[in-house]
Order: C-alpha cells, then sequence, then structure tokens
C-alpha cells in the first residue's frame, strides 16, 4: 500500500514483481486519520479475499508512507503533507488486520524497490533520490536499508544548499527541495511569467498555474527561460548527489518520481556531466547513475520487496 | 602508526587506550615512498622489540593513512598531501613485516577510536569531523565503519557549500574545506590584512602568515574581522553538518582536528545552534554534538581500536 498525500493505492503484488490488482482512490482532507486507516484495513482486507478467492496466498502487508516517520514504530511525526501528527501508523494496522504489518517511509521502501526489483549487478550500495513535488531519498548501505538513529535517514530534499535561497515547506531557507522541485520549477516558471518572460511556457498554459511538465516542453521547444530553470534545477540537484557521492562513496544513484521520470530527456545528462565532474576519480571510477526502471510503481515494489526481505532473511 | 603529509607517528597502545611508548619523526618529501614505508617498517619493528622486552606482545598492527584510501586494498591513490599515487601500503607493508597490518583512511581510523574509546553511551550511528588544515569526516552506522563502495566514504570536506566560492585544493569550487578549514581560516584572514582590515590580528602576527589560531586569539580580543572570519567558517561547517545529519540521522556528531580542539569556544555553541535549529525535530531529538575526548591521539587510538576490532569479532 501506497499512502500519499492525496492518494492511496492498493496493489497485489506477487514474488516476482508482478502486480495483479490495484485500487486507487483520493483521501479526503476531512476524515481522521482514525477514519483513513479504518479504510485503509478494510481496503487490504477485501483485496485479501478476492486474491485468496483466486488462490492466492497472503505472504504479508507492508504500507510505504510520508516522512518523517519514526522507527522503530513505524510512527507518523509531524507530516505537512498528511496533517497527520504522532500517528501510530504500523500499531493501529497491525491491530485491525490481526498480523504485523511493516510501514516504512515512502524512499525508504522505494529504494527497497530498486535493490530487490531493478539491481541487475546486485549493488550493495546505493541510493534512491525521487524528485517530485518534493525531493526526498533512500539509502542502502552495504546491502542493508539505512534508518539512522529515529528513521530520518534519507531526508536529502533538506540538504541547505543555498542560504540565501527560497523559504522551504519545512521552513528553513535554501534547502534543496525548496530549489529543485516540482513545486520549485513551477514557482520559478511563475515567476518568469510574472515578469512577462517565458513566452513559450505561457503559450503552453490554460490556467494560472504552471507544471513543471509544461516548463519541460517549452524548454524542449527551445524556450530560453524554461531552459534557465531546468537547468538550474539539475545543476542543484547534482550539487546535491556529489556532495552524497562524496559523503557515502555509492556504487549507484538512482532517480525516479515524477520531475525525473518525465522530464529525464532534459535532467539526466546534466546531472551526469556535473556529478562526474565534481567528485574524486576513487568516487566517480564504479559509480552508475541512472533513472529507475520501476517507473511509479517504485513505492508498491518496495513494499512487495520489504514482505519478501523480511520473510526471507528476518528483515 | 599514524601517516601525516609532513610527519609520521609510531606508538605502542595497549589494550585499555593506554600509550605506552611514541616516537615521531618528519618524513622528508624527496625520499620515495619505498623508501618512507621501510622507514615505518623499521620503527614497527624497533618499537615491537622494545616492547616485548617488556612482556607485552604484539597484538597487531594498524596504519592510519591520509586519503583518498582504496579499499580494500588499503591502496593510496592520488593523494595531494603525500604526493603518492598508487601506492599499495598495506601490501608493501605486511610483507615488510611479515604479518598482516590493517590500513585505513586516518578520519577512518578516528571514528574506530571515538567508537571504542569515547563512546559512553556505545551509540551505533556516529559521524566523526576533524577540521584542521583540511576537512574529513568518518561514518560508523548501524555500529560498523562506513566505506562505500570504494573506501571513499566520508569525504566530507569536498561536499561542495559554495558553487560561487574559493577554489580547492582538489580543484572544484567552493568545497567545505576551502571555505572553512585551518587553511581557509588563514587566507581569509590574510585577505582582510591585505585590505587593511583586522587591526586586532595583525597586532598577533609576526610574519606574513596568520594561523588559524592567531585568528582565534584576535576574535576572542574581540576584533570584529577575526570573529566575522570565525563565524563564517563556523556557520559553513555547521551547514555541512545539518545536511548530514538529515540525510543520515546519527545519535551523535563528533568534532576534533586542531581548529576545533583550539577553538572550541569560538565554534562550538554556534554550530549547535545552527545545527539544531535546521534540522528536523525528529533528527535533532537525539542527536548530540560535542568535540572528542581524544584529542590529537585520535589517530593512534583509532589504530589501536581497529587492531582490537580484529582481533575480537573478526572485523
Amino acid at each position: 500500500m501506497d499512502l500519499g498525500a492525496t492518494k492511496i493505492l492498493t496493489a497485489a503484488v506477487d514474488s516476482k514483481g508482478n502486480i495483479t490488482e490495484r485500487v486507487k482512490w483520493a483521501t479526503r482532507r476531512q476524515r481522521s486519520p482514525q477514519e483513513i486507516i479504518e479504510e485503509m484495513a478494510a481496503s487490504i482486507r477485501a483485496m485479501a479475499s478476492r486474491q485468496a478467492g483466486y488462490g492466492l496466498d497472503l505472504l504479508g502487508v507492508a504500507v510505504a508512507a510520508p516522512g518523517p516517520l519514526r522507527y522503530p514504530g513505524g510512527i507518523i511525526e509531524n507530516s505537512p503533507n498528511l496533517q497527520w501528527d504522532s500517528i501510530a501508523l504500523q500499531h493501529e494496522l497491525s491491530q485491525r488486520l490481526g498480523m504485523e504489518v511493516i510501514v516504512e517511509k515512502d524512499t525508504n521502501m522505494a529504494v527497497l524497490g530498486v535493490q530487490h526489483f531493478d539491481n541487475p549487478h546486485q549493488h550493495t550500495h546505493l541510493i534512491y533520490i525521487t524528485v517530485s513535488s518534493g525531493i526526498g531519498g533512500g539509502i542502502i548501505a552495504g546491502g542493508k536499508l539505512y534508518r539512522g538513529s529515529r528513521g530520518g535517514a534519507g531526508e536529502i530534499g533538506h540538504m541547505i544548499i543555498d542560504p540565501l535561497g527560497t523559504r522551504c515547506g519545512c521552513g528553513r531557507i535554501g534547502c534543496l527541495e525548496a530549489e529543485a522541485s516540482g513545486l520549485a520549477i513551477s514557482r520559478k516558471a511563475a515567476e518568469m511569467l510574472q515578469a512577462g518572460k517565458a513566452e513559450g511556457i505561457r503559450a503552453l498554459c490554460t490556467g494560472t498555474e504552471v507544471s513543471a511538465k509544461e516548463v519541460g516542453i517549452a524548454a524542449r521547444q527551445g524556450d530560453p527561460d524554461a531552459v534557465h530553470i531546468i537547468h538550474q534545477a539539475a545543476d542543484l540537484l547534482a550539487m546535491g548527489i556529489a556532495n552524497l557521492v562524496n559523503s557515502l562513496n555509492p556504487e549507484e544513484v538512482i532517480l525516479g518520481g515524477g520531475v525525473i521520470l518525465g522530464l529525464q530527456d532534459l535532467f539526466m545528462d546534466r546531472i551526469r556531466a556535473y556529478v562526474y565532474g565534481n567528485v574524486f576519480p576513487l568516487h566517480a571510477e564504479s559509480l552508475e547513475i541512472r533513472v529507475t526502471k520501476l517507473g511509479e510503481d517504485i513505492g508498491i515494489l518496495g513494499c512487495a520487496a520489504a514482505v519478501l526481505h523480511r520473510s526471507c532473511d528476518g528483515f
């Protein structure tokens, strides 16, 4: 199950990573966390029962949830996206279902998905970075999910990369997320339009809001302001990645999330050039930087990986 | 043994961390790596023989060496400090001594020293940061030294924190080391003197070179330009630390190295205030930021820790 700010996806995944059923629905803000958790439990029960009808057994249940997520415990801390505070999701859901549910931060689930289903060289040092409306990350260190002291590891969207920059949703100034996320790209485009620039973006917009996708289309069509916005985001992202590579010396940095999946032709070459040019030769020699093959299903496949790991090696 | 750019320290350490003998000598640049390795082997042989005379057995030999250091293999890559390139230090020294020598990057040895001899709460997620002429780091993740793919993890002095900043010794622009190290502090002070500022620093200087220590003394005496230089270094260092804390969620960040050991009264409160103010509450709640108790002996004590770990648990 992938619990998002506005949508929940329940999916049945077999041990090979085939998604055999999926149900997606919009969460309503006016519902309490308890009501939503009850909806989640009901959806899982119903799907397990349908799958049992096809002769398929339930090996486990895992949920990818927005961070910050406390570990151990699977407790959703003060979440700006969900507007939940101190909700013991793992406990509540496990009780309702009568079985131990795995709960991990969505980006941690994603990197487990990469490790298990998108890891042709069986690498053991991986960093996954998602760029969508926000920016987040997950770290596999020595073959294991690295959570740090309280489950907070991987909050790389909140590396400060420009102390004189923009205020981030987290309250601080100049976070990577405030400068290079989908929302940051939209904001910069809107500012350009207000300043009478970026004709190429204006021609694509129907309303007052500009999406990162529209900025990308304008950039592909050669609008110089749109190109500038995308290049700026790519460079800051690359700087964050280079800093992580010099600090952690991973074998692979894998990117995903809506912005990267949709605009990889605009981002990836530029990111690669910067990173390889700004890390030590020792760090660059075996480094791979690529887009995940798991697409938008990465969270769900990560949940499947988490269940498989636990049932195989006590993860 | 602590192999530095200009000095080598051989020391005998007992299992409690008491240093029972030390020999320190200056290396000469005109000597070849092979001649220096021969000197190192001779020094170890002589010390082991003297210690045997006191009835003390040699449990193992470990060397802290400057990075980048390839792992596995203990090979010194292109080292700007030593001016060595592709020297298989571990192999060469092991052959000469007829026993398996442990070789790790100096900052990795230091964090092993912290974990073993300066870890009252037995924490398992530690980041050690040294600030001397350069800046480096070592990471303990889940109780184990984290080396990454090729031994390069911990090169946090080369996080880029100001893309419009100063050229670093590594060739890139705006590395933490180029903005906040002892050499960076000296350079900024010299620039101020050249601009006719920093009267308080001028009064302390005998030659044309200014040390970070002299900048610190002038700052303590209230020279506003000296205070500015120190605060700038502390703030950039703190920004780098906050970024690591959000990325790795450690239980402790431990600082050492000549600049921190000598100027902790000027640095630490400011660093703590910035870091606690710029990480998530989940990351801040259990975080300790402190100066190591191991002082200048941290590298040697780290070597002892590495030998003890290996003989105890197959490290």
